[in-house]
């Protein structure tokens, strides 16, 4: 009897962004395995067991935690730190399943958002796969994520008649538009790489953090209108919160400003 | 009391995709609007019904079917021809809200997929509500979109680490590879628009038709290896069924070809 691996996207926030699958895989779990951030998101992981607890109620697992271990943000190649980090993530991850998982059982790592869009785990599961010391089947459960959750608040799309759309960070915004594309999705911007645009009239955001939650904080317009704005809130949030989770839509080329 | 409508993401075709607030939803909706497409899609309005029937067993909603106006597909210009399509179905939706749906009720229209993603819901109802002749308030409940579950079902990402990922459409690929992303996801593609990348070994391609459902298809592995697979299983698909919904992620530059 193998044991399987569930990684499942529990949405952005709000436990109605689980979806019936996902909530089937929740009770379905011998085992929840839970990475806990050092530190500042705390309240993220309150959040998440709230979710839990919300669609099983009576409990029945069993919780193994373990402490993600820290991303080194000085590494001079963005790239080399994330692979270091992911190394060590699947040492974690390994240990896990080979102390708590039994043969036949279910474990599941919850995914914010959709685990397809800019996390990890899938990379980490493979990895732990690759080394061959615990064996296991996976099954992904896809989510809503946190860019849809955006959109959906803020009765927009993220395309455009025909268009193409560019996801992208912070990061890689900084270094200019996308080509080929007139709506942008960003993810992972800790700096308001939006600036760099806020001279051009003729670009909108719609903005927004802890979508889904109730400290949701939703702002959209024209950039030139907006920027200062965003600037403040995310200032005025994170120095509130300790933490920020938030995203955007970028849109050039629309024909009604409205 | 003000009229509402719903604009709700219902995932790739599986019912277990709809979420909790979506589930929700359904059962809130006074009348379901349908706009039946002509001809080939009656299949996918049967599962469509079929979704609803799962999450609302009891019915008591009424139904609204009109039928969603045709593409010129001949037209010169794409973006034209889906302007005008975009305007003859907000004729459609408005008379189907005016003579429908009465005050302080709700309609709730169904979208495949999410909202956000390649869907003219959320434009035609704005579209509506400009035209002022039928006011309600709009809600949007996004969901699972196809291509999250197609990467689910692969195991796969959007991204790679920290990179871009560019969602586009068959016509745009075809006049080339993105600028500025290594992942690719591609929506809408009815002329294998991926052969052009054929003869390139550093190409992955993680494709899915009909995902969700019980004739889901994958195929995945370097393009120069599957692609004329995919070719044939489309063709053979869109034969015996006579309507096709497929995507694909494209991916290159991955250190690891497995």
């Amino acid at each position: 009897m193998r044991a399987r691996v569930e990684v499942i996207g529990i949405g952005a926030g709000d436990p109605g962004h689980v979806t019936v699958e996902g909530v089937a895989a929740l009770n379905r779990a011998d085992v929840v395995f839970f990475l806990d951030k050092p530190g500042e998101a705390r309240e993220l992981s309150d959040l998440r067991q709230a979710i839990l607890d919300t669609h099983v109620p009576d409990g029945g697992y069993r919780v193994v935690r373990a402490e993600d271990p820290p991303r080194d943000r000085a590494a001079a190649r963005y790239v080399d730190a994330v692979a270091d980090w992911r190394s060590r993530r699947a040492d974690v991850c390994e240990r896990m399943i080979a102390e708590h998982l039994k043969p036949g059982e279910t474990g599941a790592f919850l995914v914010w958002g959709d685990p397809a869009l800019y996390d990890s785990i899938i990379a980490v599961v493979d990895d732990v796969l690759a080394r061959g010391r615990v064996d296991f089947d996976v099954r992904v459960v896809p989510g809503v994520s946190s860019v849809s959750a955006l959109a959906a608040r803020h009765r927009t799309t993220f395309n455009q008649v025909g268009g193409a759309v560019q996801i992208t960070t912070g990061r890689r915004l900084a270094a200019g538009w996308p080509e080929g594309a007139d709506d942008v999705v960003v993810m992972l911007d800790a700096h308001n790489a939006f600036l760099r645009f806020a001279d051009d009239p003729g670009v909108r955001i719609s903005w927004g953090a802890y979508v889904g939650t109730e400290d949701e904080i939703l702002i959209s317009g024209r950039l030139v209108d907006v920027a200062e704005r965003i600037v403040e809130a995310r200032e005025r949030a994170r120095r509130a919160k300790g933490w920020i989770m938030d995203s955007y839509l970028l849109r050039r080329g629309a024909g009604d400003p409205d």
